[in-house]
C-alpha cells in the first residue's frame, strides 16, 4: 500500500481530499512574488505584488493616532497597568458584563458599521459576533446554516478562498451563478433561477445565496433594486442571504453604497434569513489583526455563532487597541474620508495609465483592485491561453496579478490587479512595465501581420 | 410548526443540536460569579471565582519586561514605525520567508517548548503550527485525524470544554476511559482496552487517544512507564496519540515532567501517530492572546493544520510582542523559575489550609488547581447530592468551584478548585469561607447525631 493510501486511512477525508483550494494560481502568484519580491532600491527587477487586496494608503494617520494615544496599548508605560486584566481577558460569550470589561466593544463596532454605511442604518450591538477574520466569519456562518452536502449559490467571479472558507471543513457545496461581461457582470434573476433549479433537480438542498457587495474581484456595487430582487428571491424560497460587505469603506466615488441592512428596513422580508459578514481587514487595513464579524438578524444564529467564536477569538491586546481607536469619532471620520479620497486618486492614476495603453477595466467605484480586460492579448479564447498570458505577466513582466479563472470567471482574459498595497513609485513602475509589455506585443502583432501581408503578396 | 422545528429546517444540525457542551455546571458557575463578582473592597461578600484555571501570579515580571522593551510593541513611539508592516502581516503558511518577516517565530516557540520541558528534547520549528488557542488547536487536530462518527478515547475526568473543542463541529465521538480514585485516577491499560474494545464492538472506528499531561483537572503528571505503555497501546492498534501538554510549565515540584516528545525519542514508535497540543494561555498566563500550537510528527498533518490555521491566526500585533518576549532567554528563564516557585507556595498555602479542616486533595505537583475530595460532605453518593452540595458552595459559601461531574468523573464528591487566579488576600478569604462552612456542617452532623442519640435513649 502506498504512503498516500496509508495516510488516507490514518488521517481524515478533509486532510487528504485536497479540497482546501490552495492549489490555485491565486496562491501560486503569491509564491512567485515571495521568491523574488520587488523592492524599489534593493530589488528593482523583482516581482511587484499586485495580487494582494490590502489597503496601505493611510497608515500615516494610524501611526499618528497611536502616538497620541499611549493608553490604548497595554505595552506602553502609560497602559501597562492594564496588561494583567487584558492578557487574562477571555470572551465568555453570553456573559456581557463579565468582569465589567467588554473588550470587543460591540457598541463601538456597531457604530462604526453604521458610519461606514453612510449613517443610514443602525446596527444592534447584540447581533454582533466576533470571528477570526472574514475567513472565520464565513466558515462560522456556514456551520450555522448548512449541513454537509447542502449548497449555497455564489455569483461568479468570486473570491478564490471561498472554496476554503465556505466549503472545506463544512462540507457545504458552492454552486456558481454565472455573471457575464455583456451586462457588466451583474447578477440576474434568470441566472439565479437557473442555478437554483439545476441544484434542486440534482436533489441537493439549496440553503442560501452569498453575495459580496462591494464585489471582490469586480469592485462594483449592487444597486438597491437588485438587492431588493435578491431579498425577494431568497424569501420566496425560504433560503438564506449572506452578504459579505467587507469592502464597504473602500467606496471611493458615487454612487453611494447600499447595504443589505438598509434595503430590508423598507421591505416585508423574513429577517431571520439575513446575515452580514464584516471585517476590519480591508476597511481599516488591518488584515493581520484578524477581526471578523458575523452580524445576523437571526437570534439563534447569533447565539450559535457566539459559541463558535471560541475557535477564533481576536487577541485581547488587539481588541483593547481597537476599542479605543473605533471609539474616537473624530479620528474615524477623518480616516474614512481620507482613505476614500486616496483610493479614488490611486484608482484614477492606475486605470487612466492603463487606458492610455488601450487596456480597459470594468467600470467600478469600490475595492482595492480593478478588473482588467486583457482578452485582446490572448492567443485564443481558452483558459490555457489565459494561463499562458498570466505566466508571461508573472515571469517576464514581473507583476503578480490574478487570472480570472482563479475567481471562477466563466469568460477568459480578465485579471484582478490590486493597486492599494504599494506606494506611488511602485505603481508608476508597474505601469511602465505594462506599457513596455503592451508595446512589445503590438510590435509582435504588427510583424506577424506584415509577414502575413508579404506572404499574401 | 413550532419555532424550534422551523429553525431546525432553516439552520444546520450543529446550530440546533445543543451539543456545544456549554449547558454544564462548569459554565453555569462562571455565570454565578458574573452576577455577583467578589471584590476585596467593593463587593467583599461576592462570589469568589475558583472555576478559572488562570495563572495570574507573575504579571509583575511581565509588566517590568514590557516597560523595558518598548520596541516589542507597535503601539509605542519607539515601535510604531513597524505598525504598517505588522498590521498588514498575514501568515501565508508555506511561504516562510514572505516579506522577510515571520512574526510567529517558530524558532523562539520551539526553543520555549524545549525549555519548559527541561531542555531534554529539541522541537523542530517546521513542525509547529499556530492555532486560535488550545481550543482551536484541539479542533484542528480532530479535523485532521478523524471523520464524523469516528471516535477518540479520552481518560475521565476530563476538561469539560473538550465536548465543544473536539466534538461539536467535527462530529467526532468522545469515548471516556474510566479512571478511579482507588489508584489515584491513573490511566490503566485495562480501562483503555475495555473502552477500545467496546467501541470497536459497537462498529465505531477508534482513531486515537487523547491525554492531558499534566492533567486538567487532576494536576497530576504521567510517569515515563505509563507514557511508554500508552505509546505501545496506540502503536499496536495503529491509532493516534494526541498529547495536550498545555500545563507543562505549571509543574511546581518534583517529580520532573516527562513530555511525550521525550518518551518517543527512545522508542521504536511510528511517530506519524504522535501529536502535541500546546498553548501560552496557562504556562505564560496569556489566555486572552489566543496562542495555541499544534506540534505534529506527521508532516501531512502539519501541512493540513497549517492550511486550517487561517481560521484562527493569532493577531500579528500579539505575535510581534511574543516573538520579542520569548526570544529573551534571560527573561524566560527568570519567569519560568519564579512562576513555578510562586505556584508551589500558593498550592501549599491552599491545600494545607484545607487539610487543617480535614479536607483532602489528590496529591499533585502541577496545574493551577487542586482536585478536592468533598465526598464526606455529601448527603448520599449520587450526582444529585454532588450538585446539591455544589449549589450550596456557590450560593451560600459563595465560591465558584467546579463539580467533578462536569469533568465527566465517574465518582461523586470531587471538585476542581483553582487557586492561581487571585491574590493572597482572596485565597485567605476563600479558606475562611470554607472553614466556616465545614464547621457549620460538622455542627449540623453533631446535632443530628445528638438527636439520634437522644431518640435512641
Amino acid at each position: 500500500m502506498g504512503l498516500t493510501s496509508l495516510n488516507q486511512q490514518l488521517l481524515s477525508k478533509i486532510a487528504t481530499n485536497d479540497e482546501h483550494g490552495e492549489n490555485s494560481p491565486y496562491f501560486d502568484g503569491w509564491k512567485a512574488y515571495d521568491n523574488d519580491p520587488f523592492h524599489l532600491t534593493k530589488n528593482p527587477n523583482g516581482v511587484i505584488q499586485m495580487g494582494l487586496a490590502e489597503n496601505q494608503l493611510c497608515f500615516d494617520l494610524i501611526k499618528e493616532w497611536i502616538e497620541k494615544n499611549p493608553t490604548a496599548s497595554i505595552c506602553t508605560t502609560e497602559g501597562s497597568m492594564a496588561f494583567k486584566d487584558i492578557a487574562n481577558f477571555q470572551d465568555y460569550h453570553g456573559l456581557p458584563e463579565f468582569r465589567n470589561v467588554r473588550l470587543f466593544d460591540p457598541y463601538a463596532v456597531a457604530k462604526f458599521m453604521g458610519r461606514v454605511r453612510g449613517g443610514r442604518v443602525k446596527f444592534d450591538p447584540n447581533k454582533i459576533v466576533m470571528s477570526g477574520g472574514a475567513t472565520g466569519a464565513n466558515e462560522t456562518i456556514m456551520f450555522c446554516l448548512a449541513d454537509p452536502g447542502d449548497a449555497f449559490l455564489v455569483p461568479s467571479p468570486y473570491y478564490p478562498a471561498f472554496v476554503r472558507d465556505l466549503r472545506w471543513r463544512t462540507g457545504v457545496q458552492i454552486i456558481p451563478v454565472t455573471c457575464e461581461s455583456s451586462n457588466n457582470f451583474q447578477i440576474t434573476i434568470e441566472a439565479l433561477e437557473e442555478a437554483y433549479n439545476k441544484t434542486v433537480e440534482a436533489n441537493i438542498r439549496v440553503k442560501g445565496l452569498i453575495i459580496t457587495n462591494p464585489s471582490n474581484p469586480l469592485g462594483t456595487i449592487l444597486d438597491k433594486d437588485t438587492l431588493k430582487s435578491l431579498v425577494n428571491f431568497i424569501n420566496e424560497r425560504n433560503i438564506h442571504l449572506v452578504c459579505d460587505e467587507i469592502y464597504t469603506a473602500t467606496i471611493f466615488r458615487l454612487p453611494h453604497f447600499t447595504s443589505i441592512s438598509e434595503v430590508i428596513q423598507d421591505m416585508d422580508s423574513n429577517d431571520d434569513l439575513i446575515h452580514i459578514v464584516y471585517s476590519l481587514s480591508k476597511d481599516m487595513g488591518f488584515p493581520g489583526f484578524r477581526v471578523g464579524i458575523v452580524y445576523s438578524y437571526n437570534n439563534e444564529v447569533v447565539s450559535c455563532a457566539r459559541k463558535m467564536s471560541s475557535f477564533g477569538l481576536v487577541s485581547s491586546q488587539t481588541q483593547y487597541l481597537l476599542a479605543a481607536m473605533l471609539s474616537d469619532d473624530d479620528f474615524v471620520g477623518r480616516f474614512l474620508d481620507e482613505s476614500s479620497r486616496r483610493l479614488e486618486c490611486r484608482h484614477k492614476i492606475f486605470i487612466e495609465g492603463l487606458k492610455e495603453m488601450g487596456i480597459h477595466c470594468l467600470n467600478s467605484n469600490a475595492g482595492l483592485f480593478c478588473w482588467m480586460n486583457l482578452r485582446p492579448l490572448l492567443k485564443e479564447s481558452t483558459i490555457e491561453a489565459e494561463m499562458a498570458l498570466w505566466r508571461v505577466i508573472i515571469n517576464d513582466v514581473k507583476l503578480n496579478v490574478s487570472p480570472g479563472s482563479s475567481f471562477h470567471c466563466t469568460e477568459v482574459g480578465w485579471f484582478r490587479v490590486c493597486f492599494a498595497n504599494m506606494d506611488d513609485d511602485t505603481v508608476e513602475i508597474a505601469l511602465q512595465r505594462i506599457r513596455k509589455f503592451v508595446t512589445k506585443k503590438e510590435r509582435e502583432v504588427a510583424t506577424v501581420n506584415k509577414k502575413r501581408c508579404q506572404m499574401n503578396l
